[in-house]
């Protein structure tokens, strides 16, 4: 399916908007945009300013979240949901969050003053990735409800508590629960890049999330007997990383024989972790994830089992603890299919697959029916001002956006399937 | 053979002086005593006044290394030195270096006056751990006349050069040239704890130091990509840290499979080192030992090789390099011969032992002949507070010590066989 002039105007539109966005930081030169940061606001500002000729108007709610409704076309009928997150990690890319609202903000300009069977909020959370509070989805988890008194104490580098940065921002903490999700929901569309390397691996532009994965963060340490690397010869070695090293193999083919199933040991540090000293103590992190809960914890059972057994063999002991445990959360199977036909229509391959990031779509879906669209990252690359985006794929995204309200529109039997939230 | 009395008595001083000694320290509870601080000071005086009835007079040389000649019978014969060090790393035990003095000391004492036909130099070396300046031997470098302007101008923490620290406490640079070894040399005997569990294990009191293994330091990093440990499927995978668990493996395999080879990975440092990300570089050092150079260097080769081959199995690169290789020394083999005999002559077997780690004996070794006598070191464990030595161990070490004198003194031939320094 060929790109028209019209799609390909608007996806330049939206490439420089994204990179214009990724000018408001706090870090000349870079992309940085932490939860409620000064260049948060500029980044509102002008979102408003292209919201405007549509004549729908930007609100900030307590939480800091950017929502704008497009009203449907009669009044008391239901809203779609389309949006991602404003914040960036340090050092970002110009596309990872900002992406899902600008292209938003595109399907409603490509509606040209037509108004739907349901109205359209665009949403752009202000917390996402975790960055400033070392806790994540803070703008999507007041759309829920679940902004509570832990989360607002919790301080930033500086001491600034979520509560101070809100207040400081000149929002009100008092009207949070006025940020929860009210009336009728269609359901929650995301736009996002997929952040890592699927997509590109197959050659597809976009894939319809089915689920995001469950995650398992855990901390293992083995203990051994701290010796000179000199006098001390192989058979009578307690050597914790000689025991870690031989546990991260086993995690590697634990992942490589369970289907889907990924697990990363990140960290490993011996102490005392100089070069002439047996270590006596190795601690290492262990990150696990799978669509399946119970393909995941078994996985994880096994990898403890291992621990022990390669412990016992070598003299040494293991403890381990669980840092994080996150179900797996399904997508909405209906908006799915919807997106799958939508990217069909768009003349792509429709990829279906699991995220093994979590997205603000999976807070959204503990109360509405909610799915995402990733799009190819060239490389797998974000988090970096590397990180980049096929103006192609934009464009096929566009489209297939596009198609996804018409499939909404034309069915009475999808607009009735709405969560009151 | 039964201890005796006399034996009996000395051993038991020679332990209390150990534990004096430890007492002189930088730290209040623990003991520290690096190269020329305060504390050295009041350890030298403290030796001195235990030399001074035997009419020996203590001289302080320009490195800081305390020197004692007990003359022998007649004038202008050779000389025999026994000695070890008397810096400490941090936190130390109370024999590490400290026991070779004072058994030296107690050596003279046995004697009751009598005078041998060689002279016996008690040498304490001002600095052997490497602590305070970061390079070990500084003491011994002295007495073979290797202290040059590359080393009077390292610094310590503090930014005090070596040269500064010597000329601060009272000493003369320009006089370091007069710490060499002069006149004729039987050789250096050097009593020490083992620091590894080889004797303990063996059930053995003392051994024959026959060589100290030659070494090798090396870095090497495995090079991957960094990438999500979410997002990331196993089979796209380039990880650093997976990598480097295999290498390790194989470092254990290769030491296992080589006789009197020990290989420690001490070190390892993933980068970026956090959970949920995949780590795009990790760093590890190497630390090889062998008596035989030929066999190190051909086990360091081999694990260069295995390093690449896992880096292109994996899609990784590797970089290595070598930060210290040290030949191995040959202990003198008639004085290593002479010490076995003392140890039967004291009722022990004699153990015939490489050391693994370094020594002031290696360090003479390149002017004088020179051998040392391992003392058990209970659990292996040294330079830490847990330190122990046997009361017995030492008993037997004094009664050999007393034998060897005795083996040299009977023997015109040994006389005979000096170097003249």
């Amino acid at each position: 399916m060929p790109i028209s002039d019209e799609n390909r105007a608007r996806t330049k539109t939206v490439m420089d908007r994204c990179r214009k966005l990724a000018g408001f930081s706090e870090q000349s030169g870079a992309t940085s945009r932490p939860f409620l940061s000064p260049p948060m606001r500029d980044c509102h500002q002008e979102i408003a300013e292209w919201l405007e000729p549509l004549g729908v108007r930007v609100e900030i709610d307590a939480a800091g979240n950017l929502r704008a409704h497009y009203p449907a076309a009669e009044a008391g009928a239901p809203r779609l949901l389309v949006g991602s997150h404003l914040d960036t990690v340090p050092d970002a890319g110009a596309f990872d969050g900002a992406l899902g609202v600008v292209l938003g903000i595109a399907l409603l300009e490509s509606l040209e003053g037509q108004r739907l069977p349901f109205g359209i909020e665009i949403v752009g959370f202000s917390e996402e990735e975790g960055v400033r509070f070392g806790t994540p989805f803070i703008g999507s988890r007041a759309l829920v409800g679940r902004v509570d008194e832990e989360l607002l104490r919790r301080e930033d580098a500086r001491g600034i508590s979520v509560r101070a940065a809100i207040e400081d921002f000149g929002l009100k903490v008092a009207e949070i629960p006025g940020a929860r999700l009210k009336g009728e929901i269609l359901g929650y569309v995301e736009f996002h890049i997929e952040q890592g390397p699927v997509l590109d691996e197959l050659g597809l532009p976009l894939a319809a999330v089915e689920a995001v994965a469950g995650q398992s963060k855990m901390e293992f340490t083995f203990f051994g007997r701290a010796n000179h690397a000199g006098t001390t010869p192989m058979h009578l070695r307690r050597d914790s990383v000689a025991g870690a090293a031989e546990w991260i193999a086993t995690v590697e083919r634990e992942a490589n024989s369970v289907p889907g199933l990924v697990a990363t040991v990140g960290t490993v540090e011996p102490k005392p972790g100089v070069t002439n000293v047996i270590a006596r103590e190795t601690r290492l992190t262990l990150d696990v994830r799978h669509r399946d809960d119970e393909v995941r914890l078994r996985a994880v059972d096994r990898l403890i089992r291992r621990a022990e057994e390669v412990a016992v063999r070598r003299g040494l002991n293991v403890t381990q603890h669980t840092l994080m445990s996150l179900p797996s959360v399904a997508m909405d199977a209906v908006l799915v299919e919807q997106i799958e036909e939508a990217i069909r229509q768009a003349g792509s391959k429709p990829h279906r697959m699991v995220s093994g990031a979590g997205h603000d779509a999976m807070i959204l879906a503990e109360k509405v029916p909610a799915a995402m669209v990733f799009l190819r990252t060239p490389g797998g690359i974000s988090h970096s001002p590397e990180e980049t985006v096929e103006m192609d794929d934009v464009a096929k995204a566009l489209e297939a956006g596009s198609r996804l309200l018409e499939l909404l529109a034309g069915s009475p039997a999808l607009q009735r399937r709405v969560k009151r939230a």
